[in-house]
Formats: C-alpha cells, structure tokens, sequence
C-alpha cells in the first residue's frame, strides 16, 4: 500500500543509504577494495582520486564500519585499507549500480551511432 | 577475472550510474515519481526539497530520459513531472538502496539499544 506514512519511511531509507555511501566516492572506494586490501597510494591511483579527497573519504568509511584502517609495523610504517564483513551487505547495490551503468552506456552509445547513421544517410 | 582492464571498466559502469543518478536527490526524486506524476509544489512537499535544488535536478533528470515535464494547458497553467519508461531500469538500484537502508537502521538501532542496555547495567 503507498500509505502516505509507508513513502515517508522508504524515502528515509533511500536517504540513510545515500547518507552513508552518496556522494562521487564512497561505493567507487568499496568496489575498488573489493579485490583486497590496499595502501593510501594505491588506491590513489586506481581509484583516480586526491589525496585529500581519500583521506576525507575513507575516515567516513571507516567511521561507518565500512573500512578498516591497518598500521603495520614496518620501516617505513605501512597503512593498509580493507573492507569490514558489513561491507559485503552493500553488494547488492554495488551490482545494481554497475549492471545499470553498463546498459545506460551501451543505450548512449546505441543512440549516438544512430544519430551518426543519420547523418551519414543525409 | 580480476584484470586491471576489467576493474577500470567496473569502477566506470559505476561511475556512470552516479553521474547521472548520484547525489543527495536523484533517486529520492525517482522514487517520490514512482507513485504517480507530480505537481512541482507537491515534489517540493513530498521530497522535502527546496524549490532551487528541485528545479535543477528535475532538469538533470530530463536531459537524462529519466523524468518528463508535461505543461498542461489549465488556468493558470499546470506544470507535471512523471516518469519515463527508462526510469524503471532504475527499480533494482533503489531497491536495493531501500533494502541496505532499512537493514542498516535496524543495526543502528540494534547497536545503541545495546549501549544503552549495558550503561544501565553499570
């Protein structure tokens, strides 16, 4: 039933998940450690991001039970990044997102060779 | 296979699907649609949006295929949002973002009950 009461609370849960992974990063930073752990630099470059921005990124991870941080005991001192178990329950999202995106880009692309066909056709 | 190609074509999908419904709105406005087109005052109530932000993300949403705007013809004129039929490829990212966020509440919950349990215990 779409109770006005019932739409309230499946936007709210909408709302809790964007809170907790929303934003450019967040579920790109999952996805990126979904094949293991990773050092800051690491994941600099495969992720494409700043330094500032990961940093900032990945304390609200980890504050969220998404990520944990590692200081191993090495010369020089190394931090590692993995994915906590919890992480895991955010597959489901992370495969609608990527399933949805691979379409839309095939849809876009479908269209503009259309539109070059046209073009060709004039 | 995890190739490194492979995983750059991965973080793009997402990175696409964020592009065009990523931020604190999209989805927020897709599901609101999903009951039935809207008035811009009652997408303005409904979705506890500003009038700015909303007016801006339902341009997004348009230039994307996702949302149509339909001027009717009233006195003094009615302006209409609805979804398009593209839209609906969207139904498994936002329920699956429906189903992490009730399930994340209830943890949340969960974990600050228990806090409060155990300070009572003290």
């Amino acid at each position: 039933m779409h109770t006005k009461e019932n739409c309230k609370i499946a936007r709210l849960a909408l709302q809790d998940t964007l809170d907790v992974v929303g934003g450019k990063w967040k579920l790109i930073l999952i996805s990126t450690l979904q094949n293991g752990k990773k050092r800051f630099r690491e994941l600099v470059r495969d992720a494409e991001i700043t330094p500032r921005i990961l940093s900032k990124e990945l304390k609200e991870l980890e504050v969220n039970g998404l990520v944990i941080r590692t200081v191993r005991d090495t010369k020089p001192v190394t931090v590692e990044y993995s994915l906590t178990p919890y992480s895991k329950t955010l597959s489901k999202v992370i495969i609608a997102m990527h399933d949805w995106g691979m379409q839309h880009r095939k849809r876009i692309i479908g269209e503009s060779s259309k539109k070059v066909k046209k073009a060709a056709d004039c």
